[in-house]
């Protein structure tokens, strides 16, 4: 008997290619408030709860965290980034991937740290139909990544035991949730992060993009 | 009798906080020209020569390498960067260790693989006065990163052996032409490359930024 495999995949950064453009509507978004923050500090942070992006900003800026603050720049930043939606693509090999996953009747999932009218819009890039695919977001959960709740919330509404999954991600973020979770991540380096960075952050395998992973499908339990 | 020590500083992602903008201005250039690539290879080749950059993404792609081709997607990437330079910044401490080596008389110039009209417009950005400073743009060498043809140039305007000198750096590009050059690569963090990948590279030290650099100016030769 072997074990019923299943897939959780973050969604930017490794389903669709829209890290940079969150990146530059965060960095848009704090300089309308006045915050100075270099760029590459931003794109560290992405794929982390966006409430909890912004409360370690002001922190370390040493700017108070007023609710109505975090409430204006988590609007500045969704502001800007749709106006940036335009320019999102699917990664290479999203859409295979998960048609592959759907064939091959292995059970998958998204869990995002963002919010669901945004991830609709990145989500419908992909181009497959999501009828029968649960869509985890941060609405739905306590709290988002790098807490476990996103993933364990997905693994439950497919009916699989997390310790059998795959968490994909391409974030340092993903990867330390699925450690908390029990899954074993799997990093993807198609949000801009080193291969190092995922690795320490304890990805049992890298690879580069969703095409790429999709080669190695066979080294991670599904048979092709 | 110590060496002369001299400082060739990188411009984009070293200095300026631009490398995310030159990021996404050679995405708009591509997919302009009908080039569909995902963003974190574009970063990964931000900081090479730009007519390199293109000839290596046109064969990957499998495009023809035409002159006319090239040259238009670099005059894509111009204009679209220019569209972005109201958001670029200097990086945190830019001005403040340019300004200490003026006036500890330590010897630094700046070598980019951009345009002198680009870079001028980067430069600007930092405030300090640049009269006496040899700025080395890729107008006046035959060959940019990664070869070493840009930083022998601005050794060579300071009236430095290049074997005494740090190269400074946010790209694993910069590490490479320094170790071609037989300087000593230092690489910064703030062009988003990881640790890692600089280290790889063949980076001496790696630090967050110009204001972490200053910081440890003193395990660099220079005194404070």
């Amino acid at each position: 008997m072997s074990l019923q495999t299943a897939f959780l995949f973050d969604l930017d950064g490794t389903l669709v290619d829209s890290v940079y453009q969150h990146v530059l509507a965060w960095h848009e978004a704090l300089t309308a408030e006045g915050i100075e923050l270099s760029i590459w500090r931003i794109h560290r942070r992405i794929g982390m709860s966006g409430g909890l992006l912004t409360n370690m900003l002001l922190r370390e800026t040493g700017l108070e965290i007023e609710p109505a603050r975090i409430e204006r720049l988590q609007r500045l930043h969704s502001e800007a980034y749709k106006r940036r939606l335009d320019e999102v693509r699917p990664l290479p090999g999203a859409a295979e991937l998960l048609s592959f996953l759907t064939s091959a009747r292995i059970p998958w999932a998204v869990a995002t740290s963002g919010r669901l009218e945004t991830a609709n819009l990145a989500l419908a890039k992909i181009g497959i139909d999501l009828s029968n695919v649960p869509i985890i977001t941060r609405d739905q959960v306590r709290f988002a990544k790098p807490d476990p709740d996103l993933f364990i919330a997905a693994a439950e509404s497919l009916g699989i035991d997390i310790a059998a999954t795959f968490v994909v991600g391409d974030s340092v973020w993903d990867m330390l949730a699925a450690q908390r979770a029990r899954a074993l991540g799997i990093g993807l380096l198609s949000g801009g992060y080193g291969l190092d960075e995922l690795e320490r952050a304890g990805a049992y395998r890298v690879f580069d993009d969703p095409a790429h992973l999709l080669q190695h499908i066979d080294e991670l339990g599904a048979r092709r």
